[in-house]
């Protein structure tokens, strides 16, 4: 079971074969035993297989492949629509308008999906999580349908392998855990902690090929520049607003 | 493996016994396989067994007791402190001071909560999540020296069980799961979702206690107020802000 864990590489090519049915409906079964904030399980999984709707998103994850390539996508949302839908019919009143409400359906959307990525892995499966889920989060509700009180946190590409790609390389465990409280660090400690992966040919090559200095400068001037940054913000936070989820009064 | 996460219930009464160190190392290492956006990993676990800062955290859990008697509290926070150092550190001009950003480093800690969650009970432990460390973010920061661009997201008290609680209830599959697009509620759909919930004994028996009509009114009455929602958006929205990840123009 740990060794599933351990074992985990995004996969970002596969196989045409589609998934057993009956193997997807355990992997989503799994899913909804994560853990949910007071059991109201608000969130929904959205299951895309077909042809036309994956060449859609497509377009919304950035165009990459793997959304065309992989037989499902599955799009995992922060959801009170449900919730709020059943309040009503209660004459219950509902106040999950606000910001608290959508960052708890993304705490239950996100818990449920890396149970989901860890059950498909541990069928043979492999998974890639899509983070463009969020940048294009208004285009991809408007291919899926997706109504107000409903807003997508992150996607997952699933099906078989036809890669098995290297583990990925992480950070020395000292550098994500603190012990006690918060232990800052200084440049030493810095250096020390990016040295191994400033190391790796890999990523050498990498800075090389794109007339970097470094390697950190490949993040902030080529995959994660800030004018990408503040442009997805302002459009989702306006997404999560017009979703509903901005009434903090 | 599988059965891991089926077995699934949330732990709140725990063993004194320490979990052992060797043991709670391979659970954070497994932590840190979950996937994370671009892998920057930009996220933080603070380890707090200390009786001391417990007694201070359980303050701000709104007094669980699960929080003085767990042998260990882990605290999952949205860390860009650690990657701006070192973007700063090697000419590289960092731009994750935004909402984007803050959503980046929440996606990335809560993969790790959850990989760490199943691996604690592939390991016999017991874990509860502790939603409330959204509400208390910034008491907690301040209890854990926690410094700017680094938000608390949600946290887990871990030990042996003393207890075996049975399953928690679940809404059918259905209720979650929609098939290639969003499929929406109407009223007969909602009443047939959550009449197995409704009429399990021991919510009938809780309605009855706090005299009310229905289950949906616990939930909006009792347990998840408007006003507390309110006041809580309010507050983590500050606090977020006052970390940094607000600048989105």
């Amino acid at each position: 079971m740990i060794d599933t864990i351990f074992n985990h590489r995004s996969i970002r090519k596969f196989k045409t074969e589609p998934i057993n049915p009956d193997i997807l409906n355990i992997i989503l079964e799994a899913g909804i035993r994560a853990s949910t904030t007071g059991n109201m399980q608000v969130y929904s999984i959205i299951v895309t297989t077909s042809k036309e709707l994956k060449d859609k998103l497509w377009e919304c994850h950035f165009k990459q492949d793997m959304v065309k390539t992989a037989p499902v996508i599955l799009t995992f949302c922060a959801d009170f629509n449900r919730f709020n839908k059943w309040c009503e019919l209660r004459e219950a009143k509902p106040g999950y308008n606000n910001f608290l409400s959508f960052m708890t359906g993304a705490i239950d959307a996100l818990l449920a999906a890396q149970n989901i990525a860890i059950a498909a892995e541990a069928y043979g499966l492999g998974i890639c999580y899509l983070g463009t889920a969020i940048y294009n989060a208004k285009e991809i509700s408007e291919i899926l349908e997706i109504p107000k009180n409903v807003v997508p946190i992150t996607a997952i590409a699933m099906g078989y392998p036809s890669e098995i790609p290297p583990l990925t390389d992480r950070l020395p465990l000292e550098a994500v855990v603190h012990y006690e409280k918060y232990y800052d660090y200084d440049d030493d400690k810095i250096n020390l902690l990016y040295s191994q992966k400033e190391n790796l040919p890999f990523y050498q090559e990498l800075v090389k090929l794109n007339n970097k200095k470094n390697l950190a400068q490949i993040f902030t001037d080529n995959r994660y520049k800030k004018e990408d940054n503040v442009l997805f913000s302002k459009k989702y936070l306006e997404f999560i607003k017009k979703q509903g989820f901005m009434n903090n009064e």
